[in-house]
């Protein structure tokens, strides 16, 4: 999805020439394929990356250590390599482990866009578009390497922003991973409660949108959370200490301090929102 | 805005012949006023129910019993009372506190349908338009009472089931009240964390979407925090057991059965949203 909707956009801005598409699923690929998302469509990563000039890895964070080997040994010397994940630090560790450092010809991405959808058939060309991009290039990483892969970004209408890696896992542990394990855990939580049928059936429009997330890929995610566990358990400890608060008021029943607490929740997302 | 909605549908469907609103707000009673919502607008709720056929509490659950004393000797013999209320104990037992018992004409109610806006300016015609509207009658409620109230919500549009008011409360608490204090408590964390700029700044459409409902009103919820404790507390209770679960799985990099939880959870919600 993030890989085919980059193409896409690429494609339609006329910035690419030729489009090879690599994947295990030859269904995903057939699609790519009748959706004119790629030029040429393979199995074989290997010959995928032969002679291309950027080489662009969106699979689950945890793929990256095995992808890597596949592709080692067929990259050209002038290639550029990058991705999309959505963690930092566990990527570069896998490419680092890979090549003995991080090569600078690596530039570590993350494209802040995406839909509870996967798969070729969920592209869309403009699903970048206003979106940010966080790059998170180390000291050694090549200035034009780094140029090049913004200069992608910015074609399909991102915001390219810089960010030290660690300090990207910290932030999108909060803003991204937190909720979405929060969204799977409610749903999980419920669908095993007595009342299950009756909970899903008189839900309304507001536990739809909290947990459209909790439709994302499974094991994708599952990937994010084992590639940043310490920032994400930080963030859980933090949001359990923080329900536990509401515990507490809710218990003395006192009703000030939860309007407060309401309050500023209110007020903050309200701006965040304008 | 569920009672301006109301009055909205029910003018559409011309099955009215008088509104009359009755508020604390003048500027609210004006709005409604100026979009035609109600006939005639007055800070005098004693006032606006003389004569009434059909009165419709659509006021925060914590407000009941204040109303309650405020409408009590004012109300025509042969008319009807209804709520809209989020809980349905909570806004008995302040009738009940009012009248010595719950009255054959109160028939208690619960329109499933919202948005995070408020007042008149936030009502349209369609809300309640393939919704699901709860009535919890008692033994003792006026058959023809429940009939009308019935009726009433069906000319809306929606679609009305009875349910016992602690059922009720059991499963609005899993299915609403959890996540909106969920909602609101991990906007309250995250505008507390140092990095707090960083993460809305770099937080998606899945943020977005998972916090809407923190944008709701601070008042209302947090009446019906207090209005259905028990039932919050438990469910609360069993959600932070799941996130210990989960964070446990997490601490012993147990990445199957990480995918196992997202995966029931993904398949779950799938299927409540087809």
């Amino acid at each position: 999805m993030i890989g085919g909707s980059l193409a896409l956009s690429l494609k339609k801005s006329k910035n690419v020439e030729t489009v090879i598409g690599a994947g295990r699923s030859q269904q995903n690929l057939s699609d790519a394929l009748e959706l004119n998302i790629v030029d040429h469509a393979t199995q074989d990563i290997a010959e995928a990356v032969t002679g291309a000039d950027v080489i662009v890895l969106a699979v689950p964070v945890g793929a990256i250590a095995v992808v890597c080997q596949q592709i080692k040994g067929h990259i050209s010397d002038t290639a550029i390599l990058t991705d999309v994940g959505s963690t930092k630090n566990s990527v570069l560790e896998q490419i680092q482990q890979c090549y003995g450092e991080v090569p600078p010809w690596f530039v570590p991405g993350h494209p802040i866009a995406g839909t509870e959808n996967s798969g070729a058939r969920a592209a869309f060309a403009d699903l970048f578009n206003n979106r940010k991009v966080v790059l998170t290039p180390l000291h050694n990483t090549d200035p034009d390497a780094l140029k090049k892969i913004r200069k992608m970004w910015q074609l399909t209408g991102a915001e390219v922003e810089m960010l030290d890696p660690q300090l990207h896992d910290e932030v999108l542990s909060a803003s991204s991973h937190l909720p979405h394990l929060l969204a799977f855990a409610l749903v999980d939580y419920l669908a095993a409660n007595q009342q299950s049928d009756a909970i899903f059936r008189f839900a309304a429009g507001g536990f739809e949108d909290f947990t459209r997330i909790a439709s994302s890929d499974p094991r994708m995610w599952a990937d994010i959370c084992m590639g940043n566990r310490g920032a994400i358990l930080a963030s859980l400890d933090g949001y359990q200490a923080k329900l536990d608060e509401f515990r507490q008021l809710l218990q003395q029943e006192d009703l000030d301090k939860i309007i407060d607490m309401f309050k500023r929740a209110k007020i903050k997302r309200d701006g965040f929102c304008e």
